[in-house]
């Protein structure tokens, strides 16, 4: 059940909601919405408030991403996805860095035109299928031969859910990687101010107007706060009880899920 | 060139020898003996010195491990072997834990006579190729779900060197479960004090007359240096130039390899 005192959800112009968790359960053949998330995404664009999804989903590009989802029944467009995946090329390109990608296949796309000829540093993803051991290793040997190792983490999630269970996330192997080389990766994607500054510039509004909404206590509501943004937790997705009792992350609300945040905010509009 | 003020090599009656690094280089077909070991160890035998191998070799039984060494020359018997499988099984008898194995398969008869229904406990190895995203996610799985996740991990080295290169060890993956599961693991192996003070009672000799020789600066010497022991790095095995830099640990001398140190403590007899 949702605080009944309604403070947060005032003077709002704009929603970055997260993706997995919040809209949909991932999962073989595409996963499946949330109960209500379909409709609450057509209320929020049916009532004038503007809404950017803000994603550490790093399975897949951007497209077929939005593809997905709007088979799923969303109505959502690739200049509304925030993700870590072309931040990630942005920073390459702005230092002169040539990865070598331990990523998703179906990520690769994104990184078409960058140089990756004779590596200079490692960009990890969600890998799934491929966090194998070979390419495990692989990655390894790149970063500890390096004079200086850069290791660029997509997000630093722990885990996530998908429709067969709970499965670790980029930023335990991150952690495998940080421990075997000694090195502090840079993370980019949530929480990392800079990807939510980039999430609230696409979507127009200042910090203090828009409202994150997230299943993820740290990366989504810490994240979100250190922005100056108001940060709700829904009850679905990778929550967990236990989220309650955080010691450090108090979000603004907790709410069953995005259909009763969107009635509390639309209520208030 | 070892230190020639040889005060560390006095009074000595018994040596621990890391094994993978010291002794020989891991890899497939059982790796090869590192030039001078052999004979090496033969010469400390007649010398009279005791003699103990302290490993934390995690991808084979003991028995096996021994065949191994034995067939590249090295005149070893079983109970001339501390390794971490053992000393997991005391603790699991201990503290009635009923294990999942994420080990490797040749470890698995180490564990044959444990109770292993019904899993209150994860028990982390070497697994090597068994390091898969499915196995990683099982594990995760089934330590997320429990009341008070127990993680037992046997070492916590961050790579190891096999002949076709370096590795990442078990505590890179030990990094990852803690990470995701937001919990400690207990390591059973070196550099735990526990672990040494096992192997420094079956080599019948106190810590200050005894001598630890190993390629690893934090597992091998730091190690075996709070425990009251001198300690060797040997410049074989994962041995890289920047350990001679290593802010915490400062080992009692280096020596170019085993055969080296031999040499020098044999001198002091």
């Amino acid at each position: 059940m949702a605080e009944r005192g309604r403070g947060w959800a005032r003077a709002v112009r704009g929603l970055l909601l997260d993706v997995s968790g919040v809209l949909y359960d991932s999962g073989a053949g595409g996963g499946v919405a949330i109960a209500g998330s379909v409709e609450a995404v057509r209320r929020i664009k049916a009532s004038g408030l503007k809404l950017q999804l803000c994603t550490n989903e790093t399975q897949a590009t951007r497209e077929s991403f939005v593809r997905k989802l709007r088979a799923l029944g969303f109505d959502i467009s690739v200049a509304q996805v925030t993700a870590p995946a072309p931040a990630a090329c942005h920073l390459l390109r702005e230092r002169g860095l040539r990865p070598h990608l331990l990523v998703h296949h179906d990520l690769l796309p994104e990184f078409a035109e960058i140089d990756k000829t004779n590596p200079n540093c490692v960009v990890l993803g969600d890998a799934a299928e491929n966090f194998t051991y070979a390419n495990l290793n692989e990655a390894f040997r790149l970063l500890i031969g390096m004079e200086k190792p850069v290791l660029i983490s997509l997000g630093k999630g722990r885990y996530y859910k998908e429709t067969d269970g709970l499965k670790l996330d980029v930023g335990a192997y991150m952690k495998a990687l940080e421990y075997a080389c000694d090195i502090q990766a840079e993370v980019v994607g949530k929480p990392a101010k800079r990807f939510f500054e980039s999430a609230l510039a696409e979507l127009g509004v200042p910090p203090e107007q828009a409202i994150m909404i997230g299943d993820d206590i740290v990366n989504d509501v810490g994240g979100a706060q250190r922005c100056g943004m108001r940060a709700l937790q829904v009850r679905t997705g990778k929550y967990r009880p236990s989220d309650e009792n955080h010691p450090e992350v108090k979000p603004d609300a907790y709410v069953n899920n995005l259909a009763e945040a969107v009635d509390i905010i639309l209520q208030e509009l």
